[in-house]
């Protein structure tokens, strides 16, 4: 049996049948106002502590100037919804959300505080413990995304006006190009690119406490909740669904 | 041109061409702790009031049980996310939402109570002065559910323990049958189980305030933000995605 919980394998499972159902929504808290926001966000894997498989990150990917980076670093208690249509399956896992953002980020420093001072029970706190390295994990997804994804970090703030209209936005860089094998640029221009998409870019993952797991596929439905013990391991319950 | 908003009518043109993308995910937040709610929703379409066309409801239906009628009756605002994978479009929509339940149920007074004290600028209101039935909209709408969909309602608690496990489970109605033409049931048991869901059974709607409408289609992408005004009609304002 592979390692790691059983809500987990599951996804996988459902997953491994169903590859295109990366697609999941995020809900936070706004700061100022008991208003909740939703987002799709792309699943880009898991992160699991060498020290305790049993305890998995989930992994995404944001832009550190969205709404939602402050909306969890004032509260980071979020949930996300996942339905994988193909499997029949929906998957609600809460939990807390922490933004990972360039070093060079007026954020970072919360980044760095919030880890240190977080709760040593969940993945986030034994990832500390093992000295995980967050921003080789960050350059490593940025590298990761597609040419056309990457320029999407070099654009102006997302949600702000669009100042030009159409026209302006036909400016913005389609796609970005890599430095060669010896790490050298074609031009200054796609260095600077390269280096203002990446300051942008941000981790996002969630460190799950509780995960509601629905099977609309046998008859009857079922249902399951798992949640994080005291022990570093998972316990479950059958829910009526 | 079909009335109604233009994110409206957006919705409805990816939908003709994706008629199976009807699975929403909405927001909501935990009464006692600041912490947000999210879960897939079925979307069972726009009510239109007479007067304002303008101003459309979405329409959606859940088991009075569940711990979002809760969660909405103690703060009503709300936000969906739906993506509409074919059409490469992420619609989220902000509100205030409404249960209704059946008028046998406790929480109907509330429902009463915050409809006539409510914001009469938005559909809710204009709904409850020309007098919309929702009663009747909600016999309509349980009727026009799926036998199987309708025996859900039959269950115990959503979300309570399974007491039994899957044996108890399995003793579940699968389906109900509906009274014959003159309105004759086939048996008591019959009788009793359509009375027990519809009890259970009440619509969810969602009254839009600002819609954030996102097409990952057109290069480059685009994004419109929509408010509605003081006029019951809606502002619209270009935004970097």
């Amino acid at each position: 049996m592979a390692p790691g919980p059983r809500w987990k394998r599951a996804i996988e499972n459902a997953l491994a049948a169903n590859e295109k159902s990366i697609v999941t929504q995020l809900a936070s808290i706004d700061p100022t106002t008991p208003i909740p926001h939703v987002r799709s966000l792309i699943f880009r894997g898991f992160i699991n502590p060498t020290t305790n498989p049993e305890l998995p990150l989930l992994l995404f990917t944001t832009d550190s100037r969205t709404p939602k980076t402050s909306q969890i670093i004032s509260n980071p208690h979020v949930q996300l919804a996942w339905w994988i249509e193909g499997a029949k399956e929906q998957y609600r896992v809460a939990g807390l959300a922490t933004i990972i953002p360039a070093p060079t980020n007026s954020l970072y420093k919360h980044f760095l505080h919030s880890t240190q001072a977080g709760n040593s029970n969940g993945s986030m706190g034994i990832l500390f413990k093992e000295g995980f390295d967050w921003e080789a994990k960050r350059q490593e997804v940025f590298k990761s995304m597609s040419p056309y994804m990457k320029a999407s970090w070099c654009r102006p703030t997302p949600g702000s006006p669009l100042v030009g209209g159409e026209e302006e936005a036909k400016k913005w860089p389609l796609k970005l190009e890599e430095p060669n094998a010896e790490g050298e640029w074609s031009s200054e221009e796609n260095k600077r690119l390269w280096e203002t998409a990446l300051s942008h870019f941000a981790l996002l993952v969630v460190d799950p406490t509780d995960v509601d797991y629905l099977e609309l596929g046998p008859v009857p439905d079922r249902r399951t909740r798992f949640w994080r013990n005291d022990k570093g391991s998972w316990d479950e319950e059958a829910l009526v669904p």
